[in-house]
């Protein structure tokens, strides 16, 4: 490495967050700040393989920290589901579950509003993918009765609902494609990466096959980390057995999340449930916040009345500001940090997605005279 | 949630680790021993997606934190290679390639040494797994030229070599592989989970196709977390973009170690490219460790004079005494913790395996001198 400058190597040592402390809205982070008990268990477990002292073979069956009691009867009644299992996040699930359950050339069918990473994984098993468009602008709703027609066309070895989608916050029916998916006995993926951790959820209840959640994005965790609860039927397909090595998972390679996401994930566990139970709170918060943008000339897309975070703006009076000043895009991004908030992508002004899940009332109504006074000092 | 007992959610908060702070010579853990620049990161970057603040749609691409150049410039040099990426771990890593480079029913030829996770990444594919074998006890060794016989017979897709492998710590030629590799114009990966960031390794050299390392097992970094090179001639199978998302890796699902372990990898670096100029060190420091063991009656497995820190032991002695106390195997683990040391897999004391790694030769004396007093109290 003799030829590394080590100025390259020294950034990287004492590397520091830019957000951090910020208020924050941005929808991917606001359901993974970790609670104070996940944050202490950052550094016992931080060192490589640290979880892994008393190892038995298998991840799952660990018993000291408590990885079986946690996977085995936890998470299964969390999810509303009979087996459950952990991942490296939503992304690797849904991979794993399609990987296990068809084969190249097979047809998957998903909503419109899916996670690139729906489309990346039937990708990467080589899956024809069929797609339930939603209603397009504003409301971009999924309509899951189509699901209905499709099956009958494309004979499906999978269907997938994105529960709710990371672009618009909107919450399908989720139960009534559960029917649909067992009145026609094809496999139900539930994508729940925005709802397990946030709000009251069960496969059970959707009657789905299969529910997905993520760790780092709504369960109080560090990254990288997933869940992935199923039906007891599928136990023996998706976590069948190695023939050579009879208590490691083929699908989990042994073990996923061998690391100190997982003591995260765990250690937030009983906030995570306990915070669930709050989620009409979370909504009315949304609702309001949402009403307040809105008499600012922001117009919300996605369900109204919204029942989700997840928030999407139009913002006309923002990109037309853009368009004259030297930033471009960016001003926004730069008069929202200078105010000790963090939320829309760096460079968005045109539309632009927020979460109010991590923030209070009292630091919202902040936000909103934040944006009326950028709007006021642009006018 | 109501049936949850409240007891044990309670045990998921404030969890400790009971090995923290002994003397370390678990072979899992001793090169996953966090630097202090790693642990600062882990509070900093412990929050979910908290890397991801300027993402553009690639993790690899990131600039802030500067995660581009830790994997397009910094990790190529040093791993010889013209092409790196990250991955969640080493076993990741290997079903990654193989999946890219051979289908369902192809063959895959690999050491007799080789990982669990080798053959449940070959499964999880489908693919025929042939076995070049060890040459047995004592010395398990891996004649690299018996790959010949074995390519002519089957025709593989891809070969596969442990370098060193995790039983005994040996060092096949992996240069000769390397040669026949071409000669054949087969596919070489050359597994270096415990070797990439303990010793000085190149993918040139050793004229491999592929070099993969693990974070949590060799590179001072949380789990999970690993780094996989490649020659640029695969890089467009193995990093293959999805046709619909056109910055996004098919094998990767767009991003892999999304979270703070990427950032423990970062920041124990520049660290760990120091500590593998000082490895003639670590070899002489685990010989002298072997030797002072042989002398109490231990049988060091594995290739002599040995050139790595995993050890393997064979130890009648300890092995008599399990069958007559009360705690049968697990005396040696208990006896070693009280003493303040933590290496062997509890239960076991027929044949040990340890890590010299991580202590000092002063820690080493007092190891060696536990031994002895073990021995001693039940001779």
């Amino acid at each position: 490495m003799e030829q590394t400058s080590s100025k390259s190597l020294q950034k990287l040592i004492g590397l520091r967050r830019e957000h951090k402390g910020l208020i924050n809205l941005m929808p991917l982070q606001t359901g993974g700040v970790l609670t104070e008990a996940a944050r202490q268990v950052l550094t016992e477990f931080g060192d490589g393989y640290s979880v892994c002292d008393f190892c038995q073979g298998s991840l799952c069956n660990v018993a000291n920290p408590p990885i079986r009691e946690f996977v085995q009867e936890l998470l299964p009644q969390f999810l509303g589901c009979e087996v459950a299992t952990i991942t490296h996040g939503a992304r690797e699930a849904k991979f794993m579950v399609m990987h296990s359950l068809a084969r190249p050339g097979d047809t998957v069918i998903v909503d419109g509003n899916r996670h690139y990473t729906t489309v990346v994984a039937a990708e990467r098993v080589g899956l024809n993918i069929v797609a339930v468009p939603n209603s397009g602008h504003p409301e971009f709703a999924v309509d899951v009765n189509q699901y209905t027609a499709l099956i009958r066309q494309h004979v499906p070895k999978l269907i997938l609902l994105t529960y709710p989608d990371g672009n618009y916050g909107n919450l399908p029916d989720a139960r009534r494609l559960g029917e649909i998916a067992q009145e026609y006995n094809i496999p139900y993926i539930l994508n729940g990466a925005y709802a397990v951790g946030r709000m009251p959820i069960s496969m059970g209840d959707m009657k789905a096959d299969f529910i997905i959640g993520s760790g780092h994005k709504s369960m109080a965790s560090a990254g990288p980390a997933g869940v992935l609860g199923m039906r007891k039927k599928w136990e023996e397909i998706v976590l069948r057995k190695s023939a050579k090595y009879k208590n490691k998972d083929i699908e989990l390679l042994g073990c996923t999340i061998r690391g100190v996401p997982l003591m995260t994930l765990m250690a937030s566990f009983s906030f995570v449930i306990e915070r669930v139970q709050h989620w009409d709170e979370q909504v009315s918060k949304a609702q309001w916040f949402s009403a307040e943008l809105e008499k600012l000339g922001f117009l919300q897309l996605g369900e109204k009345p919204h029942r989700h975070d997840l928030l999407h703006f139009d913002a006309p009076a923002l990109y037309e500001i853009s368009q004259r000043v030297r930033e471009k895009g960016y001003f926004l991004y730069k008069e929202l940090k200078e105010r000790g908030i963090w939320g829309p992508q760096p460079g968005l002004a045109r539309s632009f997605k927020l979460s109010t899940f991590a923030a209070d009332r009292q630091q919202l109504e902040y936000v909103i005279d934040s944006f009326k006074a950028i709007l006021s000092k642009y006018g």
